[in-house]
């Protein structure tokens, strides 16, 4: 068989995987620096858990697991018969389809159960929510966990977007405090400048959206509304505007909020610009008080000065749970542009689960993303862009030789250096070749004189400068 | 509704993800200090790949994953016949039963790949061959890899055993030197020793077993002798004698393999031995030869000393697809002595997908039973076995304060200090208890007083002891 993996997934190789593993160290690392800690929760979810929580659409894009055993034990038909029947007719069948039809067997939705009681984890904030529900005793709250993690997802595969990705959330829940937002800010922006990535971090609220709604006398659209000021950057402004009144908003309504879709003022003008606009509305002055504070208290966070900060009205954050900040940040990376992290605060994201009031913040950074964007601007470091970590090959001359730089290797990587001996006494030309694919810096050649003289001749594979050395000649070379 | 996970998975805490962490850095830098370097596959595999892989128990512990979409469309009936039939009568069922049996639909072997056709990965053996098969003309061989991810399996879930665990697997493909087996010795060897796990590291060679066999003129049953070995340690010798007579083997036969089963004495006694009883089979022969030079060149690798070598004759590992050495590691933690690493030499992997000629040798960390075992003997350092990695908590006293504060821990944070701003302004009893709970080293209080000298109050939480410091003189006290 020609062997193959399923649309929407990849492999990783060596490269990537020292690229990825650079991006999670960066991130991992400020997380713990605010003081975030790691959990994992399991790939698998019973799927009770996961369904109604992302909308019709993303129940259909969760991947379902197949009970084991007799998963067709729900036709309850006993197998002695199978030994009767071969043939039947038409309208047998005929008569038989209808039976099946009227006994729902052949709709699925209501077989799921019995077919499927697990799925695969879909985002990692429903099974944080799970997880603090069923913990809440073992918790100190305000609860900081970060959370690295692959999910899927049965989306259409396209450039870009796969169906088995990373995700990479910090969230703290248990305290409605805007400290915890000024706090992921900096957050953010440490994250940010560490990894080079030029950002522009957008900041909205939903009750200022909420506001919107009300003011315009359409308070229970809120979330066509939402949804479509959310499509702004793809779908222009005239799409907006068109969305909007699909969803039954009045010309009036449309014209009102105008000033708020083009509006490109400074940040504090536009909160001055909100204070008139929301005069009449509770929850779309609460939010500007929230935004207010936000933007009046970044000064003091002592931000790395690359990440440029904006007030963006237009910013709605598709999903429902959000009800106060919400954030999006996308990189400048010339023409290309991409959001790279958003999140929000939920106050009730373990209301589903039993646990109310408990309010949260949190962000996800997309790995995949940050990924193409490093890649595309070329921000690793060196060391990062290599084949392997190996610093020295001992080229393998025989079995004398071998046994005795397998002694050599063991000392090198006492003193914390990355060694390999070629397994093989393959030729000369193979065995450089194996170090220069490799990206080996240094290639060590032990044969019998050296080992008489115990001096070893290495060869720097950049410069091709070779050095006769002693061990630990070599050992401080190699450090260097 | 009040959740749950599903059974045989659990979620990991700070404390346990923080264990587990310790473990893997280990294990990784090890790796890569020996050349091995990182690839990653998807947790989702054809179903393809992985059926027939496993053995037949094995094939029944793959998790399936239904197939997005109408899963039932095999059943061929149109929906329009949805609306017609409401009522049917009990000779009806018995022929529709009769029916779908003849149509083979009650055969789920039979519609497997019309309602499933993925599987989760069941362990990193399998995907890495794949892998190495779909991308063997850009990797540069002999090719060392390791892979650390979970694996999913249908198994009963019991104390210790889980339905989602991780693997930690390092393999070397491409070369058949024994030097390979010297340095996955070296490599465990410093691995379990910087862990300080002692360990009983038992070597054998499926050619020996093959030599048994061939010895007792049962050549066609090496399977089956090595299955009934591999179980000594659980059923004693008597339950082996019975298996192999149960499997078909001549007591005269029985009789001549009886030394091997109860021989005690050192390696190279064992090697003598072997080579008596195996003077007449040319492969004993050779496992014979093959297991002297890893024995007779074990004394170079400079190694801990921590970990005992033993020949077992007795050990067998269940896998099929060893051919040569073969590995298992024992904890030595007082009784409880689980196996925690198994491996061993394959000639053949790469074939089932097409690619002949390709041997490897590899071994995979057990992680649960060594994290088990770590946790039994105590043997993490003081720094991972905490709530949380904060140095600094600052307790917070209100708007102004926490302003300050913030700047403050920005400071901190910019000398590497882990550090938290208490984001309420609560009760001083809660803020203390959290930063207790958590196991915060230092709480910091910054009231207006502290503000006006610049000079701020640092409590050292296990000492109770509380200073007047300066930001400087804070950042060498906590990081001292």
């Amino acid at each position: 068989m020609k062997p193959s993996i399923p649309k929407g997934t990849r492999d990783l190789g060596p490269i990537d995987m020292q690229k990825r593993q650079y991006i999670f160290d960066t991130i991992k690392r400020n997380f713990q620096l605010f003081g975030y800690m790691p959990i994992e929760t399991p790939a698998m979810e019973n799927l009770e858990t996961l369904t109604g929580k992302y909308g019709d659409e993303g129940d259909k894009l969760i991947f379902k697991i197949l009970n084991s055993g007799d998963y067709f034990s729900f036709f309850n038909i006993s197998s002695d018969e199978l030994d009767e029947i071969k043939r039947i007719d038409e309208i047998q069948k005929d008569r038989i389809n209808k039976y099946l039809l009227a006994k729902d067997i052949l709709k699925p939705e209501k077989h799921i159960k019995e077919i499927s009681e697990k799925a695969l984890r879909y985002d990692l904030t429903v099974p944080f929510a799970r997880f603090v529900v069923m913990n809440q005793h073992n918790i100190t709250f305000p609860f900081k966990r970060y959370q690295i993690q692959p999910v899927w997802r049965a989306d259409r595969p396209q450039k870009g977007r796969y169906r088995e990705f990373y995700q990479c959330d910090a969230d703290v829940i248990g305290s409605d405090s805007l400290v915890n937002e000024l706090e992921l800010i900096a957050m953010m922006d440490k994250s940010f400048s560490e990894l080079n990535i030029p950002v522009v971090l957008k900041i909205n609220n939903r009750k200022i959206l909420a506001g919107i709604a009300e003011v315009i006398n359409e308070p229970d659209k809120i979330i066509d509304i939402t949804v479509a000021i959310d499509k702004i950057d793809k779908v222009g402004l005239d799409g907006v505007n068109q969305e909007l009144r699909a969803k039954g908003l009045s010309d009036t309504a449309i014209n009102i909020i105008q000033p708020l879709l083009t509006n490109s003022e400074s940040n504090h003008q536009k909160i001055d610009f909100l204070k008139t606009f929301l005069s009449s509305s509770n929850i779309g002055l609460k939010g500007i008080e929230e935004l207010e504070f936000l933007f009046n208290n970044i000064y003091v966070l002592n931000l790395s000065g690359k990440t440029h900060y904006e007030l963006d009205i237009t910013l709605a954050r598709g999903l429902n749970y959000y009800t106060g900040t919400i954030f999006e940040a996308k990189a400048n990376a010339g023409t290309f542009t991409p959001s790279i992290l958003g999140g929000g605060r939920y106050d009730d994201l373990t209301g589903i689960f039993g646990l109310k009031g408990m309010s949260g913040v949190g962000i996800s950074f997309g790995i995949d993303r940050i990924f193409d964007v490093m890649n595309e601007l070329n921000l690793y470091p060196e060391s990062v862009n290599k084949a392997s970590t190996t610093k020295v090959l001992f080229a393998n001359f025989g079995l004398t030789e071998q046994t005795y730089c397998l002694g050599l290797a063991a000392q090198l990587r006492n003193h914390g250096i990355n060694t390999e001996v070629y397994p093989d006494a393959a030729k000369m030309k193979k065995q450089f070749e194996y170090a220069d694919k490799k990206q080996i810096p240094f290639v060590c050649i032990v044969g019998s004189d050296e080992i008489t003289k115990q001096q070893y001749s290495l060869k720097n594979m950049s410069s091709g400068e070779q050095k006769v050395l002693t061990l630990e000649e070599m050992i401080q070379i190699v450090n260097a």
